[in-house]
């Protein structure tokens, strides 16, 4: 028998397992250096130590989408080896801040499947959680994922569809314990905008563009330690490599710095697609829109829950066509909520 | 009102200002190694702990230029995001050493201002300082770029131009502290010539090409934070992307190993002048003539003072056509200090 | 005379001399991040600290091969600069982890010397030594390469031809201190395969392939100070750039994960050949060969002797034409022993 994982099946899935993923992953100062290389990521609290510090923190944490990345790529050799398409992201929340030097690993419990009609492949929903090295959870996720049957004769399971929340409510926000804003120095931030001078409905286009090459994607995606071989192989699938959704979520996060510079910590992640493929070449820009703002039980930090579009072209703000479908031109549409000093 | 950073023109600017440069940043080992990977750097007192601890310091610093590029691509977003050419750098010198873990933020105060005969555009020159985070300088060095006016109609202002020297004098050069190059050890460092054996007007031909690739430019410009969109935006610029000038003078020095193994430790730069853009594609090579020589108030370290040219073809020595122009294959003319055993 | 080095030429070596190669190399967090950026590496090991804490370790060494690549990027200026080729690899083991913070250097001894016929060239032969700041052997291997002659009047030296083991005996290799799989968490590892799931003779297809971009193989080769120029000069050689073989080699080996995921540890190198030059654009897919087995004097470790071969296609198993010439898609035949629990 092979010994090589052939991936999962649809078929392999049931209901209320739990999957411990592989490859405990320890990350630190060089993880960092290189997210810094790979992406025009500026927020101070992940550049800077001495501004964590003044923070309240012990130190700069590790980029909540380095947090991420990681936990998500010990996934895809149990989740998404044999998936169509990575259908979307709901209940995401980070629970604890990655210290340089943690060791992190991922679990994900299966909570929904649903076949599909024509036979061929089925949804599968999982609930990730990724701990550290001391047991804590630092990071908690729902994905699904559309996977291909093994076999098209096998039976199809009961369906469960798990109920989403189609966003976090603000008091399930976890803040990192110690957060201070109360010093917050908002010209070493790099922009004077706080909490109050966001208004619902605002549209930022943050200016900014960045034309991706094939050896940034793949070092990306290898740090992550993320496997899919679409993204690696130029003979895998016509059109040539894809790029991981994952480097256009941290590039248009990144490219978000002008215009959301103190909207510093990403807390949720309420849901997302990868509305149209991206590939080497594509010139990748971003726009956002407040889509809520709120308060939370911490004094001087609020919360804004953003919309944050990546696009290879058009103007900020158009994101789908009169018929409700994604403009060709829109990479990534993303709902999070992100912190910010009031 | 935008919240995106716009960048300064040139009527924005008042003599005796003083911009403080937003998102610090803390540096380390996983700059250092990156910076290993994008150079061919050798020099052994940063490359190696062991051999720096042998030199009288704590630990390997940080390469000079991770310290000169880290404070410079802070000052981007004020400085040049609207400017139309780099023109000069004088004055520039070290004042401590940076270790793994320091934080550096960066202030300029603008020193010099004149309006271009057209009314389109000025000169601006700025004052630029590094600081870690006990507050001490580790670098300074003053640099005049060209930059657009908003509104062409805005009136002059009266134009100040500093003085500045050509070069800096031997006594304005600062040995870090503890360096003792009394255990100097030349075979490890990889060459026997020491300060008395280079003489003023010696070319030397640095004889290895690096040809750079577009992922590789934009890894290390992103690296140190800076944000000037045309290394990043193949659509922003004819020509496509433009390599950032510091990573020509990074691929320059670290050649310079071949040759001037034992010039170990920048410690002043006098001028320097981007001579021809660098694209990639572009196979960078590097001469350097012996300009001056000077002892130091500590005995057995010496300083050279070098003209390094990093060009992308051309004889060693080639550097001016007949009517003073640099050739057009000559990228970098860059006058530095740096220390050597004597 | 000119002060850079021409390097050595086959007239220039004695056998028996000791050279003492130069630029000592601190290596730590930001070489491990690299590594895991530019390879698809993930044996848990090398991953994570608390895996490896799990195995009697202190904390997870770095990756064997970046011990390999940076003793051996040390000697490429004194012994391959003007190679030819490298033909062979022989006798090399692993004598101590590397840990963060390690500073390493080399020195390779002469230990055979042979004129080629026609006068032109001749074959070197070094056992090359990599030490730690500690003064103690991390590696030790031969290598013999083909090495032009300078003058082809000078007369040839006396011919010596070391006797070399054609494998090492499972004696010879050494287990690190502390190392102990009693522990050893299977399904935190990627796999469930041990020592006895694998027979003699047993081919595995690692099935995914990677796509070789230019900046990567330079950034790789960089990192270790390896300074052959055919490897980033794109006029040095017609046909561009040549891909550094270790590169291969490491990337081979992180693709072997995938069915050797817990042969954790390199602890032998029998022999290996550059069998076909790697340029980019190629997509490198690699299959193993169990070629023995063997006890330790550890309980629960056992040692797998294993052919990893890379190619640029063709089927798992294919290695040589009915001439015993290499396929023209094999890029890499090597010879390992690995440290696998048993």
């Amino acid at each position: 028998m092979s010994k090589t994982n052939p991936g999962r099946f649809f078929e392999d899935y049931t209901v209320g397992e739990v999957i411990a993923h592989a490859v405990p992953r320890t990350v630190g100062a060089g993880e960092r250096a290189l997210y810094h290389a790979l992406y025009p990521a500026r927020h101070a609290l992940y550049s800077s130590d001495a501004f964590a510090q003044s923070c309240g923190l012990a130190s700069s944490p590790l980029d909540d989408l380095i947090a991420f990345h990681t936990v998500f790529g010990k996934t895809v050799p149990d989740i998404s080896l044999n998936a169509l398409a990575n259908l979307g992201y709901a209940e995401g929340r980070w629970l604890a801040p990655v210290w340089p030097g943690d060791t992190l690993r991922s679990t994900s419990e299966v909570i929904g499947l649903k076949q599909n009609s024509n036979g061929k492949s089925g949804v599968v929903w999982v609930r990730t959680r990724g701990t550290n090295q001391h047991g804590e959870a630092v990071l908690e996720y729902v994905r699904w994922v559309m996977v291909r049957k093994r076999d098209v004769e096998a039976p199809a399971p009961e369906t469960v569809i798990p109920k989403l929340a189609s966003a976090l409510t603000p008091d399930q926000l976890v803040i990192p314990e110690g957060l201070d804003f109360s010093s917050y120095d908002f010209a070493l931030a790099g922009e004077p905008h706080r909490w109050g001078d966001y208004a619902v409905g605002e549209v930022i286009d943050h200016v900014d563009g960045v034309t991706i090459e094939e050896a940034e994607h793949m070092l990306a995606t290898r740090l992550w330690q993320n496997t899919a071989k679409v993204h690696f192989d130029s003979t895998a699938r016509e059109g040539g490599r894809l790029i991981y959704g994952g480097h256009v979520i941290s590039m248009a996060r990144a490219l978000s710095f002008n215009g959301l510079a103190n909207a510093q910590i990403i807390v949720g992640l309420n849901g997302g697609a990868h509305a149209n493929p991206c590939a080497a070449g594509d010139t990748v820009r971003a726009w956002s829109e407040v889509l809520d703002r709120a308060e939370t039980p911490v004094p001087g930090i609020g919360a804004l829950r953003l919309r944050l579009v990546a696009t290879k072209g058009g103007a900020a703000g158009a994101l789908r066509d009169g018929d409700g479908r994604y403009l060709p031109e829109v990479l990534l549409d993303l709902d999070y909520w992100a912190l910010i000093p009031m």
